[in-house]
Order: structure tokens, then sequence, then C-alpha cells
């Protein structure tokens, strides 16, 4: 079912980060264990740090044994995936240390039968057009060659169209991967199947039978130790303009003519230029934005943003932003999609909430005085899953019927035997790996999402007021719920 | 939830019969048990056999002992149930001795606070005529009286009329409960709520989504020793006029202004009247008669039709049916229904299937060459159930999507804590009680049913050839394939 990956020379640029050692590792020492790395597959990591072969991958075994979570190291397992782990030694910043590389990787421009190298940019952004310039001279920018880019791409439109446009000096567009790794969730997969392949679903994907849809993105955590670097960011840039609107024009998009990258680009970037712009004119009314003052989360009080390790008191930066927007096509006309995102929430909760509309009539309203709509839920963190809400009437006798709201497993998990859902890094890798780039961001759309984003940045800067406080654990300023009910409507909040 | 019956003499004649010994009184215990009789509530056995009071409610409690099936009989309900019970002999043939009633039966013409009698007429329909004259000579006719009329109404439209014409002599149409205990099922109810409270289901239940609808009812039993009964009937009369009619037509009908006896028959019977009729130019190519042969039913090797005990070997009577119909409105305008019942089939099977429309076009190809339709089955025997299937993505990792069929119960018993499905002479002796219509058929839809079948029978009478052998223990003749396989269609035979 599964086709293991062709053989690569996998390069990991920033291999002693955070990234590489809690995301990208793991997700490589799993597609071992599942048989999925071609045997003769290399893992250079590469960094700063001088450190000997040995050394590298007693670090790598370290950081295994204590990240695996629900599971042990399994010994065997990580003998083949060790062998696998090559180490070299690199000042990023400095052009001439490239020329290591080639000691460990086939620089030779491989053909499609040999080993494929991919250079995993790990690093920050900046970094981006040094690394390209490193790999070119050392050959390794040729085809076949991908590179793949972690996020931020920038922080408005122009800085991500420099990146973009630094990269592309290097390598064609075709070799770029774009990381968003909510979009190598085995859900947003799902998702796909579920719209594409059941006409109980495609014939009603429509403003025609949907109300609204919500995609909520709630975090608990704070800025976790990284207070300047969000500063400058917020949840607007942070969240929306790459995790939000991916998932939104997953959702959105028409159906696809194949299930392949150009067609599904092609589909998601129609969704992206489609959304209406948010300015001046409606941002008031179809935007909120909050910054968390102390609280509790869970049973731990925690500090407000302004009063975090670093933080200076007089920031405006939005840590929750909730709004409200349109795709201006046909499928979607009238259709409100209400995005949130925001840190120090009560749950951490990613989910997209499609309701449908309500019957026109209620011919149970002796029992039920009002029938609520159904749902289709498609949650993405903690648990993936996909989940329908119905009404069922509650088996047994009496005069009248009486029924209930039930929610119904659509995904089926149990159903395989209780698979383990693989993370998304190891979908992302492997698909990299595989030369498939259907589940990658290509540079128009990064660019799409940045002009809408900007624009709202910009509508935000002429209003008076700056964003509004919500106490830490809580969903938000209660101007967010406003948003939904001024529309009769309110956000799937129950739990 | 469930409210008790009013309180009410419940008169049953034929009690020492089958239906009443093997139906009647277990489902009236079953109420008992469920505290759904009222207290004062009498049940009064009447029959031509001579027995004491004593020894008819011995013989009860020694019927439900034995037949209870799926647990022990509870003494202490028992004893609270046998204290309801009366007896009263009476030859039914005998006008003059009605009177007997009186001596058991509240005849005053009760108000509704006071007891409302109820007679189930659960005799062969010969007697009903005799029943009504007997009754009214008591002055058990008058409002708030009930008549309970088990079927079979009539063998054909003009006997039909005949009965309806003889019972409306006595009682006005809001007093008389004609059962076809399908409609008593859990299952059938629930889809009234799957219709009618899901707008994802009330959006799509036309042609416009729906490919087509199919009807089961297999019986694996043969005649069960009453052959010559049986053979006046045929499987037509015996099954399609009264059980798949009443099921078709819930499925099929309009959605009713309220959830009362007036909107839902009106619905039901608009349904009636615009099935397609079949006459000669049709009969052939749009229905399939079968005549079982011996052969294996299980592992019990079981003999042909024409073999059974008291059978005439020159019969043509049908055993199996199959044919394919429309309803000519607006909603299933070029959705056929294919109904489809007979006796020693491989499987006891009661279940709808509606068969949504194909993906207009498949981007699954790769891993899938067809996308199999969403079908939605509502069971109805042997285990009351609602499922859809639906396609889903596998788990797992893997460049291709891999799409599974997978069922889905939307019936959600298990929700509610498996609590025990009613049998569905429970629910149409407590509805009977309770004065609700809605779930008994009205005198216009028999006649309508029975105006259809009788146009099929006088079809058949014109063809050449009787109905077709098949070996028992399969699923009818080789043509009810050949029925669906010409449109491209099948059976959902598969389990």
């Amino acid at each position: 079912m599964a086709s293991s990956a062709a053989c690569c020379d996998l390069i990991l640029f920033g291999s002693c980060g955070d990234l590489a050692r809690r995301k990208l590792l793991p997700a490589l020492y799993q597609l071992e264990k599942a048989g999925l790395l071609h045997s003769d597959t290399r893992i250079i990591g590469v960094a700063r740090e001088s450190l000997s072969l040995a050394e590298y991958r007693a670090k790598v075994g370290e950081d295994l044994r204590q990240l695996l979570t629900r599971e042990t190291l399994d010994e065997s397992v990580w003998q083949r995936f060790e062998k696998k782990l090559s180490y070299c030694e690199i000042e990023l910043s400095d052009l001439d240390q490239y020329e290591a590389l080639t000691e460990w990787v086939d620089t030779s421009g491989a053909s499609e039968h040999e080993r494929t190298p991919i250079c995993y940019f790990a690093t920050p952004p900046h970094l981006f057009a040094t690394l390209c310039k490193g790999l070119h001279s050392v050959g390794l920018t040729r085809e076949p060659t991908r590179v793949v880019l972690e996020k931020p791409l920038g922080q408005d439109l122009a800085s991500s169209q420099k990146i973009n446009r630094q990269v592309a000096e290097y390598f064609h567009e075709s070799q770029v991967y774009r990381i968003d790794h909510y979009l190598g969730k085995e859900t947003v997969l799902n998702l796909l199947a579920l719209r594409f392949a059941n006409s109980i679903f495609s014939d009603q994907w429509s403003h025609s039978t949907i109300d609204h849809i919500q995609i909520t993105a709630a975090e608990q955590v704070g800025v976790e130790g990284r207070w300047s670097y969000y500063d400058d960011a917020g949840q607007l840039r942070d969240m929306v303009q790459n995790h939000l609107l991916q998932v939104l024009s997953l959702i959105a998009m028409e159906p696809p003519t194949r299930l392949d990258t150009e067609s599904i680009r092609e589909e998601k970037l129609k969704v992206l230029r489609s959304l209406r712009p948010i300015d001046r004119d409606n941002v008031h009314d179809d935007t909120v934005r909050g910054q968390y003052t102390a609280g509790f989360v869970g049973d731990h009080k925690v500090p407000g943003y302004l009063e975090e390790e670093g933080a200076a008191t007089d920031s405006t930066t939005e840590t929750f932003v909730a709004l409200k927007t349109h795709i201006d096509n046909w499928r979607w006309s009238g259709v409100p999609f209400y995005l949130r995102t925001g840190k120090r929430m009560p749950h951490k909760r990613t989910e997209v909430v499609i309701t449908f509309k309500r019957q026109p009539h209620n011919i149970f309203y002796e029992t039920q005085s009002q029938l609520p709509p159904n749902r289709l839920i498609i949650r993405l963190q903690p648990d993936e899953g996909v989940e329908i809400q119905m009404m069922n009437k509650v088996p047994g006798l009496g005069k009248q019927m009486q029924l209930k709201p039930t929610t119904l497993d659509l995904s089926f998990y149990e159903t395989f035997e209780n698979k383990r859902i693989a993370d998304a890094y190891e979908r992302l890798l492997l698909e990299a790996m595989q030369g498939n780039q259907y589940l990658f961001v290509a540079r128009e759309e990064v660019e799409h999402a940045w002009r809408w984003i900007d624009g709202i940045r910009a509508a935000w800067q002429q209003l008076p007021e700056g964003p509004k406080t919500y106490q830490a654990g809580t969903w938000g300023p209660t101007a967010a719920v406003t948003l939904m009910a001024q529309d009769g409507r309110e956000w799937d909040d129950e739990d």
C-alpha cells in the first residue's frame, strides 16, 4: 500500500535545531521503522556544531529515546537507521565551507535511478539565499535536486517575494517543496477522499446546502520563551497566512481535475484569489484582534502577554485573531468563512466545522422546538478525526418522536484496526522523497496569501484602537463571540 | 420519554389464534413490563374455546414462558399483567353471543377520561362484518371505541372495498386502525428522523442525487404448512401490496407538513397514486415471477413449492416476485424503484437500499478504477438498523490515496446503551391505545395499492408463460438479476 521512497541523499540544514531534532529525525526514524526509506538512502545532518559522526549519531539516538512519546526506541530499527546517518560540519554563512558536502553527497547530477539529493532548509529564512549559493557552488542545485523550505516564508508580500526570488535563482519551482505541515495530516487527506469520493458530500458542498464554515486553531501555549520573535509576527501572520488559509483553500476549492500537483494547486490558488479583501471599510466589523492578559490555562496560572519574559510593555501585537471573510465565487456566494486562532485558549484544538443549513421546516416541534443543523467536523488537533453531527430518533416507544443530536465518527480509524496515524512530517518527508509536490505550497499561493494578509494589517493600522484584551484560558475577546452572534451564529465551543 | 397509554379495554378477538398468542400478548406483556399500560387497563381475550378465567390466564402464562426468546418471564411483571387479563367465550359467528361482552367491557360510551374500548380483530377478515354487527349490538361501535384490523384486507380491490365498506358501516375512518406491522418498526420511525431532521439527507432525497432504490423482503421460510391458504394469494398479494408498498411510500413521500396522521397519510397516498401502472405493455420487461423448486436453505434440504404438503401440482402461484416501477412525480422522475420479495431465499432479510448517483468524475482512478456509489441501507429484518456505505481513505503513508468502502452505522443504537428495540406490535398496540393513527394504513391507501396490484395480476394473466422456477436457497430466477443488469445495476446481495 505505502510505497517506499526512491534512494535519496537527504541533507538536513539546521540538523541540530529544534525542528530537525523534534520533528524531522523522529519522522525519519518512523519511516525507517515502517520500511519506507530506501535501504541506500542517506541522511546527512549539517550544522555548525563540531561533532564526529559517532557523536552526531549518539546525539540523534539520545534525542529519539527522549522524544518518542507513545513508544520506546526499537533497537533493531535504530541500528538500521543509525547507519544511514552522516554528519557534515558547516558554518552555513561561510560559502567556502560547502565544499565539505561533496564528501557525503552524490553531486554527480544523478539521474532518477540514482540517489536524489534533497536539501531540507530547517533554518531561519534569512539563510536561504546563502544556502542556495553554497549548494550551487558544489553543483547541488541541478535537477533532480529538490529543496524543502520551512516557514516562515517572509513577513509580508515583499519579503516573501524576495525569498522566493532568491530561491528561484537557483531552483526551478518544480524543485521547490514549501512545507505547511497542516497539509501532511491524515485527516486533510481523508477530507479529499470524503469530498471527492462520496457523492453525498460532493453534491452538498456549496452555498445551496452549507450555512457557514468555521476554522479554529486554538493553542494552549503562550509565546514559549520566544517573545520578541513572536512579537515581530503576531497571530495573523504566524497562523492565518499559512495554516488557516491552506486548510481553507482545501476545504473550499473546486474539485480538481486530477489528483496531481498542478490541478490541486490551480484550484487552491483560485480560492486564495477569490478571498474577499478586508480593508478599512470592513476591517472594524469583520476582524477582532486580541491580546491575552494573565489568567488560568487548565490549573496553571499564566502571565499576560505583556508580562512574559522579555516583553515590551507597549506591544500591540495580536495573540488572537478572529475574522469573517467570503470567497467571492459561484460555489460560496453568501457563505461566510469564520477564522479564529489564538494563544492561551482553553484547549488545544484545530478544527474545521462545516455547518449545513437548517431544515426549512420542523415537523418534530412537539418534542424538539428547534432542529440543530447538521455539522461536519474535521479535527486536525489534538486527535485527528472526522465527525458528523446528526439528529437521530431515540429508540423506544412513546407518542411523540424523541430526537437526539448524535455524533458519528466518519474517519473510521477504528475500522482500520487502530492503525497508528502518521505524523504530518512523516508524510511530507516521504512525499518529498517521492517527488510528489501536491501537498506542498506553490509560490503563487504563498504570495496571494500574503497579499490578503497585508491588506488586513494595513487596515488595522488605520484603526484608532489596538487589540482587545482577553484573559488567558478563555476563547478570546467577547468581540469574537459578537462577530458570530451578530450573524445569528456561534462558535463550536462545547466541551 | 415514553408516555403510558390511556386506560383501555383491549378486546382481542381471536385471542387463542397464532397472532394473538405469538405477537399480541407478548407485546402487551412487554408494554406492562415497560410500565406503558395504564394500571386500570383490561385485556379481554375473546374466542370460542371454553376456558375459565384461571385457565385462560394459565394458558397465556404458559405461552409467554415458551415464546419469550431473549429473556425469561419476570414473575412480578407477570403478576401485574395476569390481573389485567379477562376471558370471554364467544362463538364469533353467533351474533347472539356478543351480549357476553357487556359483562367485561365498559360499553357506556365512555368519554376520553374513562376507559376506551379497543377491539382488535385478530381473525380472518371474512369474520369482520359479523364482528362489527356483534359489537354494534352491544353498543361497542360508538366513539371513542377503536377497531384494529389485521391483514389481509381483501384479495383484490373489490374484496378489499367490500371489507372496508362493511367496517365503515359501523365505524368512522377515524376509529379504524389498519395494521401493517412494518410500520411499527423502530427503524421505520428512525427513517423519518433521518429524512426530516437532517438537511444532509433531506436535501438529497430526489432524482438529482439518487440513482435508484431497491426494496427487498426475503424470507427463508416456505409456506409453513399453509399451502392452500398461500396458494390463493401468492407473493405479490401477500407481501408487495401491503408491506413493500407501505415502506416504499414512506421512503418516497414528500416531507409531510406535520407529523400527524392526516399529513402523513396524504403524502403516502400521493406516492401510491403516482405509481406508474404495470400493464401488458411493460409487464414482461418489468416483472419477474418465480416459483421455488427443491433445494437447500442453509444446510436443510427443502421440497419444491409443488411438492409441499397439500400442494396442487399444477399451481402457477408465484412464490417470488421482482419488479421495477417508477413514481411519476417531480421528485422521482427517472429513478427506478426495484421491489423484490420471495420465499425460500438464502437469508431472511428486509431492507431498503438507496443508491446515490456515482461521482461524475473519478480523481482516484490510479488506486480505484471505479468509485462505488454511496448507499444508504435501511434494514428492517433480521436486525434493525440504518447504515451508510461510504468511501474513506485508508490511513497510512504512500504516494497514492488508497480508498476503501466502509460501512457506517447511522442508527446509533449502541449510543443509546443498547436499549432493547421494541417489537413492531408493541409500538402499534401502544399507538392504538393512545389514539394515534399515523402508523396505521388509511382505507384509500389500501385501495390504491390494490388497484396497482390488480393491474399487474391482470397483465400477468395475459402472458403466455407462468412463473420461472428457482431453486430454493437462491435469490430467485436469474431473470431477477437480469431485470437489474439490463439497467446496469445489481441487487445488494453481499453479506
